[in-house]
């Protein structure tokens, strides 16, 4: 039976990818769009390459009777997010896009991101949304939280290395290379294309990066220890797209074997043959990630590499995934098509 | 009943296009992928954005068995396509997407082309692919001859307006703006992204292009007139891609109206409200055209321009719509999925 | 004897660039440079490209004592240009890069840009900054009002034709490509990159660019009664450029032969070999313009395609042209650069 | 006096790049442009954006006549460069962009590039070519091998910082970002604007990158042990501009300490304020180097972060600094422009 899905904050960038995966899910259908500040337009006038769809036009929040929604994705930002998703239906199943969820301790959270949390009742049932490890706890939570784009990729190259004691913990080191829609459509200089095209350059650099909160609670959480990583984040002339180099200490072939053993049989990871490398070009739209693993020329040094769509996989394809758990519905569902290239 | 597919010529940028679509279409399977200088690889090892995909490896051409295969794409250069085409069983569906039988005259194709028609006799069977004003033909046809992406976009701005007569014939210009996948896979020097990248030009000017012949074929026969438009290419820096900025002489409001009856119920085609312009950007990774006019401040001068992704719609998009109707199966099929944005 | 210069609008492109130019100038130097909403920072701060130059920092108008000033830069926003220029000692040598002077006829002006003319006393004594066409007027001015980018390109095809009788004057059409910096450094949505990459779009379709009033004035003065050109826009993801290909109606020998006349000698301009297509790769940083013509197969028909930096010749680079000139200096001084390619 | 140039190896990008600079040297006139494969031709067929300039056609090696040349650049690519540099009077002075005279071992040439080397003879006069770090045997050298862009880059980041013992010499790892142009011009699949554009990833990975054996060289020289590093290179949607992340152990202050100390004085080496971060923008087309530290939130671990362009600092820029201190030249004569921006 179709599900009715509701999208508060859908006139952003990962509103726009919700929308757009939304059209193509065989057993969901979009009920409500909510974007207060462009309330009353239709969603041709804020996404022109949406024109096509029969879609509901934005509405305010008041605007919704979340009687008839079977879930909601809430693509705002954060501190909004928990403000808004505090005063929804208490019964609601809702997948938050946000960071406002992700951290279960509400004093990272608040070091973090510099604001009280301000739903902490809420905190103790949100699940962390990297469906891959969380499966069975996304498929019974009401409320899960979509983890950081970058967090996603650094944890899919990491997690089962530190599940299965193949790496050093006291020297990784993740270099990150973001595209823009990361950043959202807010109207910044250093975002528009004359300042950005054509060049490229480090940001949050020294582990100033938010995400960091997301590894240390997780990488802590499987080594059952303090872990913490360096983190540096660049931003990359191109739109789409996350490459995670992890330089790790360890023997490249048990590293391999670790992430061939954990990602055996997940549809949307995929383990390259050991010294290939991955591309964002080969995931660009799509939910896939890419993983390889090559040995360093220093003998127990290895670089782990790990691609996937910030928008997608990293973030709207993601929660479409969890949502589709949180239904009861097929995990793929929806999810499948192929990458865009060129 | 799921079809059987082949595609020869898997290896350039309309190959892989048609396998990403195909993928995920309900009712076609990949049965073999013919690409005679990769034969004996993955499909992974030349479009590594497909690796997820369970596929028949690259094969020769000898090593098809055409017996059990429900339709054809032939995706080969021009000259390369009828020669393969003529050795083709007499009666498998084949869409070709070269330019080998595009145009009805022969001695025109050897006008444009420089070669003599090598599969003159397969010439009368063929219909031109321009689905939304061949569907009858197409339907019931054997062979069918995809458009050049160029000349898919501008009929799509004119064939409305020549048929009802609403412009004139004598000064119509067609300035295209081309992304460079519409070049292919060749190694040439103006392709590299450092000579591409950061600026733009324009080709083959002066009525050289190719494409003509077919703008000169279409606009007579609509026209019953020798109908000769001017048309500049350019080479603009992007991937996918056509917006055709078309110049004519007559009444805007009358050339709008044209156009929305024309593609009323079509359900590619959009047309914006008038004034509005189309972009590439919301077309593009799909087999939608949007198409926009608007009044010159010179009266008697409007101005209609078109978009649409020459790979999908101008080319591999197109030729799935037209697959789709010589198969029985709903034209929409496997195409509906909306544009990459951003 | 170096000249001392000041810059008003320190902190656009425009700003950007009169010092990138000067600062390699033999003659110049560099003595006050004012940006209000800026004033107090260094210009590392704003520009951090210009870094290793020893600069004065930016202040406010009213820091400048412009008793030392030999000539002065006004690259602010038109409108606010009136107003700063007119505030500014009547003696002193300005060359505006904005809109403000460019109309002799002050109603013109108000028609285009919306606003009164707030300087109409000012308006007698500014030259137009057309160069290679005011050359000698220029040396003379006081205040010289340099030309809208698009403008320059589109004149630097078509003026000499029309004095020379060589085309028609009834269906001129200029197509144009524009780059991104030709927008400014504004806040704008369509400016972001993840907007504008990939994809391109017309704008100020139907003759509603500001700068047609400028095309207006040159083009009926020069054929001595009313001439009106069609001219559309296209914003292109590039960072630097202007194509402007021109459609006329001519023979295309007389035309080229009118060009390579009007053009032998000039120091920036180049006339191609005819059949040659000028790209703006090839002008990109540089004060070069770049021109061909093209036979169409129409008989009677011709396509003139002109190239040039948006920046530098379409704006900071022109300023300098005409500065020199109003110092007494060589007019090529500090100019000659080549292109950067690739 | 000015000084008589030659460029061997004129239509690759280091040999465009030598053009466009040595075109505004006032010391220095090409008087020979050797490009066999494209002899007879004129620059201008070659690389139309230096189509203003006076210079001689291209010709091959043979049709040169040494005897009046003061300097002789030679732009091959490597093993070519060693017979052809083999074959040049002994007395004429040289500098050499290719890889063939970096390495003071042959042995370890014949590792890293697969051949011997075949001027085995030459290799003790031949100076490594890092200017600020080699400046008074480049000064007295008639044989100087420019470095590898990349090794340029790391260089500038590490040399002080090992020479002064503030870092651990076992953990150095470099993560760099590397534009396309540093490929050249060849025709590769992987070069192709719609291969490369909107994408990005790491090549040569673990260890196997030719210019690894220049920092094997250099830093265990500079260190009197031996020193190796990680280095991994990324292949990024831009045409020009390396930056190079530098993942270190040592107290950040005493880094930054060293690297303003050794950098106090050059004219082209900028280290930023404490905790800013360079970007490849603010470098392109010049001949300037960033650098900047920051401390990471992990005791005594810290980040360098240096940019320049591979195309000037990082090779043509960087030849002709060599040269000018080669013919007693003031050593940044001709190499001051800013970079351009945007």
């Amino acid at each position: 039976m179709t599900k009715n899905i509701a999208i508060i904050g859908a006139s952003g960038y990962t509103g726009a990818e919700l929308i757009r995966l939304i059209a193509e899910h065989p057993q969901m259908r979009i009920a409500a769009l909510v974007a207060n500040s462009k309330a009353g337009k239709s969603v041709s006038e804020v996404f022109a390459h949406l024109r096509h769809l029969d879609l509901p036009d934005l509405v305010t929040l008041d605007a919704v009777d979340f009687a008839g929604i079977d879930l909601c994705f809430c693509a705002l930002p954060h501190k909004t997010s928990q403000e808004v998703i505090a005063g929804l239906p208490k019964t609601l199943k809702i997948v938050d896009l946000s960071a406002d969820f992700r951290l279960s301790d509400v004093d990272a959270y608040q070091k973090w991101y510099g604001n009280p949390h301000s739903a902490a009742d809420l905190q103790p049932e949100a699940v962390y949304g990297l469906t891959e490890f969380y499966r069975a706890e996304i498929a019974k939570a009401r409320l899960v939280a979509g983890t950081g784009c970058n967090a996603a990729t650094g944890q899919f190259a990491l997690r089962p290395l530190i599940a299965d004691g193949v790496i050093g913990l006291e020297d990784i080191i993740l270099d990150m290379k973001c595209a823009v829609s990361g950043a959202g459509r807010a109207l910044k200089e250093n975002l528009l294309h004359a300042e950005l095209s054509e060049g490229y350059n480090a940001y949050a650099v020294g582990g100033t990066h938010r995400h960091l909160g997301e590894f240390d609670q997780e990488f802590s959480k499987i080594a059952g220890r303090e872990v913490k990583v360096q983190f540096t984040p660049h931003l990359i002339p191109a739109n789409r797209g996350i490459l995670c180099t992890v330089y790790v200490s360890g023997d490249a072939q048990k590293i391999d074997a670790s992430l061939r053993a954990a990602y055996a049989g997940e549809p949307f990871v995929e383990v390259l043959p050991f010294g290939e490398v991955p591309s964002t070009h080969h995931v660009r739209g799509s939910n896939y990630v890419h993983i390889g693993v090559t040995a360093d020329r220093i003998p127990g040094r290895a670089i782990v590499i790990a691609a996937l769509d910030n928008l997608c996989k990293g973030s709207s394809g993601q929660a479409l995934q969890n949502a589709n758990l949180m239904l009861g519905l097929p995990e793929t569902m929806g999810l499948t098509a192929a990458p865009l290239f060129p």
